[in-house]
């Protein structure tokens, strides 16, 4: 007799409404993150050193907001995305509470929208996916759509419907965990940051050109998948994607983010963390042997209503391959949907937002 | 004056009730968890997440079994096979208490077995290697043989003998750390695994085809066999390996285990901990590029006398290179010996028990 | 409007005497440990487990020396070299306190020399580093000097001085943390190294060639170059460095430092932490690829005043690429300047002093 592993569920499977609690709870460590580090070269302070987070409000080092998400996607994978054909795009992600060495995260998704496609092959399924630690707070909260193979083109599919998603996170759903109240704090969190450059010295169209570039290597992609218990086979398996249209294992795009992330140290160093991330699209797959670069453009400056010391940036982080950013100069990209418009080089667009400390000691602009 | 190395042991250096003590402990971490998982990819929920583990009985997560295994088995490398021309089994192997960070590991090794081969350039040596922990609790005991270079073919080798081995362990001697005592502690740990397939559910003869591929990269195996500090040359030097058979670096074959291990999660997703190793057989070596698959068979399912919680089930773990299981439908495989009845495709040959919960609240079978 | 990253200091930047508070303090842990051990192979007994390293009288086990140098150099690279041609030579490099999982580093700079080239394109910088914990106590002190282009050849440079190094460290200034007072602690010392070859076995003239060899890749330079937060483009942007004399990325020459530290490890079992490197010298690029060999002079043997437990060996680590050391049995090098008289396979030229116990309590020396 052969036991079949089920594998992972079909379009068909999923119902409007149906929640879903994914296995495999994960204690987070400090060898998480020293694994992340050396997989993505991260540099932001708040996640570098205890004393840094401790200065700016936080009992010790957060994990890095997006080894967060990635462990917690993975998570949702099994169930949700083992049968996708892509990972469309995300929307309403928010970072709710930090996270620290020690917590347990466990996640749940709910799915809330399905639309079978016309070719009645595969359909889009949408699922909101919430992860909370150890004390049953939520941590982080998304809304994801992938589309997903139908076991039978001929199955019926009885439900359609395309949830309404916000494209920018209201303020007050916003949440600033980083407090810089004092001017020694903010001091020392220039002089930890080797930055001045503020909140008020951003402005709405400005762009950052980030410097550094990034070559992907099979052993670290699957390595960065690996560490996230993530299980989608396209990023493992060199025999079975030989076949595949692209003919070769993929880099999972949550580590393109991470990358590009990371990359975009240079010129936003003050970043506290991320607060929300309000949509994104991977434009393009990405392969080992492809040269990461990123680009930033302020898209919005905003001020928390309760909140003088820390301000909001609205950023869209571009990652580009095999192109530096001067290359891409003029690049016209309208909207969030994958299309023609987009420069052949990039391979990923998020919308996000995150915190920064305001100059409130001093009302003049630095040089 | 030059200074040259000792070259480790030599066949005729062993003797049969020699006693040699490991050099180098471990303290091992979280660390050694985290870079174990981004390396292997393994999802058991035991080492997941303390919660789970609190949830069965453990103090917090224990380390993975096999993580604790390379590393014990890479302390016995220095003394026992830096002269090997390869490794030929395992026996005996019994996880005897499971190991936290924190522990620090220490091995020693006595001589069991020694056997001359007819060219008499080389020889087959067994020992039985027990590693402890800080409080001096042995937590793992195994025996292997590998056959070891002469270094000189005219030297004399007086004693021979050949140990008997056990087939399969005792039930009375396995130790099963996790407890699964109550109802609740059931409905918890299926909820973690996200499987309510128990120990009821396997029958001998049955097979699973487990899902996922691995792809392995040189970084990966260099980055794992070091994480053991496992200082065996084959899997390092390229440079010197061209002139050797295979033309190449070799991965080591713990590595292969745990990554077959790993792929074997699908299917198996409630085993709470590997019991022993009866018998195991790197069949055929692995290099970098080669795609790792992994099918297991039901061997036995068995009931510890003192355990209605906990069941013991036997399991062969067949790894395959560059061929998905359902490709090997057919295989005849008799025996744990290396030969030609093999298909071309196996690599690895495990016979190992592990623990899984009994459906001891329910006396039928889940659909 | 577009923001530029500003890109770093060139060599009109600097002026002698500048002090520069380097950004990114860093908080050190296990999970650094695993993944130093996992990129490198580390062995040396003093930093593998608590028990050991509390037997010769630290509180636990101290980082990885190299792990706590390459980490503070990473801090210096962003305002140091991020527009170097080259780093050209170490000196006056001490340990003087050991590092502990759960340290936070942060590290300074004072520029001591600038010498413009004649070419007036780049000149050689200065700097002497120190790093400190979060107690503020110095753990490591170092001077670089380093060739960086100038921003514009015209630019004038007022100053120009060469600091005298020491060409070693006196003896009263190298701090020995480890102690091994009594004989049962140096028994317990041998027997975590299995290596009874102690201080007085090694004389001046010696020369130990260490046998293993390591293949470098790309992604485990990258991971360790990442996990020191160093964010130098030559090791991770393929694209760019195409168009380099080299033609692909260079692999960081504090990875190569630490590679062949750790094969020196056969050999020199008994060390117990390294108190100093008087003169470094990268002599050639390596890079992926390479398979890196190394072997030992024993240059000096020397006994601290005040302690007669533990004494000190100034040795000579010799990095080869794609040659092992008994193919180099004639090499002639003389001084520490990169010049013709080096062996085509030297890529490394180090002269570090480390702490070796002495067999004081049996005057005769082991066979």
């Amino acid at each position: 007799m052969t036991i079949h592993k089920h594998h992972s569920n079909f379009f068909e499977d999923f119902r409007i409404g149906q929640v879903i609690r994914h296995a495999t709870p994960r204690t987070v460590t400090d060898g998480d993150s020293a694994t992340y580090m050396a997989l993505t070269g991260s540099r932001f302070a708040s996640h570098s050193a205890d004393s840094v987070a401790q200065g700016i409000g936080y009992a010790g080092r957060p994990l890095d907001d997006l080894l967060v998400f990635n462990i917690a996607f993975g998570k949702t994978v099994p169930e949700i995305s083992l049968n996708a054909v892509a990972n469309l795009g995300y929307a309403e992600l928010r970072f709710l509470s930090p996270v620290f060495a020690g917590d347990t995260l466990s996640c749940e998704s709910v799915v809330i929208g399905l639309k079978e496609n016309s070719n009645r092959r595969t359909g889009v399924v949408y699922v909101r996916s919430t992860c909370h630690n150890g004390d049953g707070i939520v941590v982080l909260t998304w809304v994801r759509w992938v589309m997903v193979y139908k076991r039978k083109a001929e199955a019926e599919v009885a439900e359609s419907h395309v949830p309404e998603l916000a494209s920018a996170t209201p303020l007050d759903d916003l949440v600033i965990p980083a407090r810089v109240h004092t001017k020694e704090a903010l001091e020392a969190w220039c002089e930890a940051t080797g930055s001045r450059r503020l909140w008020e010295e951003y402005a709405p169209g400005d762009r950052i050109d980030h410097p550094l570039g990034m070559t992907i290597e099979e052993a670290d992609h699957m390595s960065a998948t690996r560490l996230y218990q993530n299980n989608s086979r396209p990023h493992f398996d060199e025999l079975q994607m030989r076949s595949s249209p692209v003919g070769r294992r993929l880099v999972y795009g949550g580590h393109v983010i991470s990358i590009c992330r990371a990359l975009a140290y240079d010129g936003l160093e003050n970043v506290l963390s991320i607060l929300s991330i309000d949509g994104g699209t991977h434009v393009a797959p990405c392969v080992a042997g492809d040269t990461l670069y990123a680009y930033s453009e302020v898209l919005d400056r905003r001020t928390a209503t309760s909140r003088s010391d820390v301000g909001v940036l609205r950023l869209r982080l571009v990652g580009l391959k095999n192109t530096p950013p001067i290359e891409v100069p003029a690049l016209k990209v309208e909207g969030k949907t994958r299309g023609s418009n987009y420069h052949p080089a990039v391979v990923l667009d998020l919308d996000y937002s995150v915190a920064v400390p305001r100059n409130h000691f001093n009302g003049t602009r630095h040089a």
